[in-house]
């Protein structure tokens, strides 16, 4: 079962961008501890300071699946509830043309 | 200067996306070996057929705005505005917390 690729892009209410990344941050060492996670970085987006951006990369659909349910997770999805301007959007990506599957 | 990660999202129009992979695929070659296209790949995104995502490496800003303006790059642009649902979201990352900077 090869890795899943995932970009996950959350909006934050305006003016709250530093609040969503903070209650992010605080979430990544538990995060990347889960069985399966092979990368789980947090970007902010230029010119778009309301938004983040979470590159992740998966071992399985069963560790992306566990990580969604994990408590922590849904603490962390509880949180970020009032914050947000808008429901995440997830994407897995299926790769088409990579040159060097890193 | 450090390198750019850029993730572009494209929409086709219902029912499209595979024309919209196909004018995609046939730019890879171009847009790779343009100066500092550091990487360059075409995904689909899982249970959203029309969608494309793009996930990008430039050497700087100025290799990232060379390719905007590529004559080549022009091109694919313009066959792409009849088949797009809306215009491409371009996302600059700017690193937050990444574990391990590939």
């Amino acid at each position: 079962m090869s890795a899943l690729d995932v970009v996950a892009t959350l909006e934050a209410q305006e003016g709250r961008g530093d609040e969503l990344v903070a209650v992010l941050q605080a979430s990544l060492a538990t995060v990347r501890a889960e069985d399966g996670c092979l990368r789980y970085d947090l970007h902010r987006v230029r010119r778009r300071p309301d938004e983040v951006v979470m590159v992740e990369r998966w071992a399985s659909v069963d560790a992306l699946k566990a990580h969604g349910a994990a408590e922590h997770f849904q603490r962390t999805s509880a949180q970020l509830a009032d914050l947000l301007a808008a429901p995440p959007v997830v994407r897995v990506l299926e790769a088409v043309d990579v040159a060097d599957p890193a």
